[in-house]
């Protein structure tokens, strides 16, 4: 473990966050929040511990995978930690350990609250929120489609972007270049869904706040009644839009805008993805029609835009679901596990990873008929490698071994079981919402101080793919 | 496909099941219940199908896997509808869905039962109900040890019988000698326990019956209140130490037998069989305690006989765990999942699995960190191979997707998210009761036919190990 090297990577980061804490403040002053004075506070802190680490840590710059695995976790520990200072500085979210929950909610694009009410509180702390959410997104794009196919992590070597990069095999600037062209679709895709907003008569600033919440797949919203506050069909329609295509791998929208949008139906993952999306609203379209909606354009509107928020893991509301048919509600709680597709900003297990077990199991069947056949599992046309095959496997066994250990420890705090194993899922899956005391008109407020930690784990451990937070707890990780 | 030999297997054994329908018949002339008609009908059915097939089918008898996966998945499914003919005939279960599903239910050695009331009916349709557990748990033992490992199913390889065997090749004579040797076990455990069922103050015929439910881990009892009725800390002992032994790989029983207890302990399965019962009691006596019962004894023998009950899915009961706390509950339908070992009669996923689940992610984890080395999976002293590991994992994926896809249409029929969820694992583990309107003092009476129908067919999946059924779906199993 090179200490030095990574300590002082935290501080650039942790420098970057500084500066990011300082963005607010423009609408602190516009709005006259009286918050401002938090965040310069905030960022003040940030910048010294920040500069504290970068100029204290000196040494080679040699990284093996053990460094990254450490600056990704204590990163994301991180800007949970010193991203909560503004909600405890300014008084809005006071307890220290319910602004670290939703913090890390923010920046792990999950967007579960503990805050009951949203709307009295300072628009700057709204807009850092929804900040958190964009900035944590952007994390997302390079970590899954860069870092973490380096690091090998649960066969996300699948997924790397394919973009152009330069053809020298230095790591750095291949990850800054790749970091380059996907930020600048994510940029554009935020510019033009905050325009189309503004267009539907939202304020530049609600517009903004709901842009990065949706392109992130986090959540957040500065109403109470989050996207329903806008009872506006064109409204859930252009939200509905950007949230699909934020669950889409985004080196597919840096082929499509460079001019190449056959490569979206060329990749088997994304059309799996857009079935299970069409079919998903065809069955809560059938379950709800003449039981909650009478008008099937209503119910269209309601299901198509319920359907995208969860499976994209983004957990906008505009519909109190818990009323919806149990087989819908069911539905919904599956969609949940899936999750985005890879090199996407939605959480969940992902599309190709589901993909692929179905394809594993239909291969062992096979098997089983014709013994001598040889048959290997292809994703598109690349044939899945054996040992990519075995870490998406463990990955799934290890998704579902968390999430039994984590819901067995939310019913010790007194949660029924449908509240305690869905705030495990919606945490872990980085939604939101889940069902019960969790539900989409419901918040996390009520959760028991032990459950706020467990849950925070959980949307830690989700975000980062799992094996990249556990292998720090392995003895041998921190061995010379 | 060699359909002749494979349709003279099967008439072979429904030859044995018209003998087995006949052996009701003296309980039912010594308690005078009416229903030996019913039973002399149902042999006669049984024995002429048997016979027209037995001898109408001839030519080599040349088998494949094929033959084998077909002879298992039907030769079950013509146990549960001929095996039904006693309970639609004598009257006591009039409708043919119900009867089958009780049959399923017996064969399987699930135990979950549509019965309202079972205290009025004539005692020779309870043995009948008890027998087909016990010849279930007879078919179950060969197969688990001999047949499926033959078959290469979802790496039950791994757990083939070591007991000595003729040196001959030959299929048949080795499996016959395997499962004589194994029958003889399973026959004295029987004759064990009925004995001191008896010392406990049981009749003949009840301490038979019940001790046919046990061994199997099927859980069919002849009394309303199930072991409850007896209220004996006594029975409640035995059936506790019968049902662990039950879910123990009878070719450990085997060695003891032949005095060698200490393959026990060498046995990495056992060990970890044994930490979890002992685990799950001790942490079931920690919420149980001043919450459902204020004596340290008392509240030991309902935990350990409940912990011992479903993690052995034989699914007896004695206390009303929807009564407990939320985590008792939860811990208690995870261990729904996980059931007994592999070579027992119990069901579930086999603690082996979950144990080379665990291994298999740890090895994962390990090998991010220590991208050259190379380390197997070891289950005891034994490598596992690759191809094991990934049928294993096959079979973990396969079951959840199952579990869901079933809840999914339990859910459809109106059940709520825990009765239907719950209905799902007790019927694919093979234990009996779940949660909510499917809890151990209720009865699956109630579900709709289209749900009994998914119920059934989760019995037989979950008891065949899934892939054994499913191959029999693929277009390409039934080409030449």
């Amino acid at each position: 473990m090179n200490a030095p090297a990574t300590l002082r990577i935290l501080g650039a980061l942790l420098i970057f966050l500084g500066g990011a804490l300082l963005t607010p403040i423009p609408f602190s002053l516009y709005f006259a929040d009286g918050a401002a004075g938090a965040f310069l506070l905030s960022s003040g802190i940030s910048l010294t511990v920040g500069l504290l680490l970068f100029k204290g840590c000196r040494g080679g710059m040699e990284f093996s995978v053990r460094e990254g695995f450490a600056i990704v976790t204590f990163g994301w520990l991180f800007y949970a930690l010193f991203g909560a200072l503004p909600f405890i500085l300014s008084g809005a979210i006071p307890a220290p350990l319910d602004a670290v929950f939703e913090t890390m909610s923010g920046f792990t694009t999950t967007g579960s609250t503990i805050l009951r009410v949203i709307e009295g509180l300072p628009e700057s702390i709204l807009f850092w929120r929804a900040l958190t959410h964009w900035l944590g997104g952007m994390g997302i794009i390079v970590l899954s489609l860069a870092i973490l196919p380096m690091l090998g992590v649960g066969g996300m070597q699948l997924f790397k972007a394919e973009v152009p990069g330069p053809t020298a095999d230095r790591l750095k600037p291949r990850i800054q270049d790749t970091a380059k062209l996907l930020w600048g679709v994510y940029l554009l895709l935020t510019a033009v869904e905050t325009l189309l907003l503004m267009l539907g008569g939202m304020t530049f600033y609600e517009a903004l706040c709901h842009a990065f919440a949706t392109l992130a797949t986090g959540g957040f919203s500065t109403r109470n009644a989050s996207v329903a506050a806008y009872d506006s069909a064109y409204i859930d329609g252009v939200i509905t839009l950007f949230m699909f295509l934020a669950g889409i791998n985004f080196s597919l929208h840096y082929h499509a805008l460079r001019g190449r949008p056959r490569e979206f139906f060329r990749n088997e993952e994304f059309r799996l993805y857009l079935a299970i999306t069409l079919g998903a609203v065809a069955a809560l379209v059938y379950f709800n029609q003449g039981t909650v909606y009478t008008s099937v354009t209503e119910n269209f509107r309601y299901s198509a835009f319920q359907v995208t928020s969860i499976l994209t893991t983004t957990g906008f509301g505009t519909a109190d679901f818990e009323l919806w048919a149990l087989p819908a509600q069911f539905l919904l709680v599956l969609l949940m596990f899936v999750g985005g597709c890879a090199g996407s900003t939605g959480g969940g297990m992902k599309v190709a990873r589901i993909l692929l077990l179905f394809k594993h199991v239909r291969n062992q069947l096979f098997k089983l008929i014709h013994p001598k056949a040889v048959r290997l599992v292809k994703l598109g046309e690349t044939p899945v490698d054996r040992d990519v095959m075995q870490s998406i496997l463990g990955f799934f066994a290890l998704y579902m071994g968390i999430f039994v250990a984590a819901s067995l420890l939310m019913t010790a705090t007194g949660m029924d079981l449908v509240s305690a194993t869905t705030s495990v899922i919606a945490t872990l899956s980085n939604i939101g919402p889940g069902l019960g005391s969790v539900g989409p008109v419901d918040n996390f407020a009520h959760v028991p101080d032990f459950g706020k930690g467990v849950l925070t784990c959980c949307m830690l451990l989700g975000r980062l793919e799992l094996f990249t937070v556990l292998v720090l707890l392995f003895p041998s990780f921190w061995k010379k």
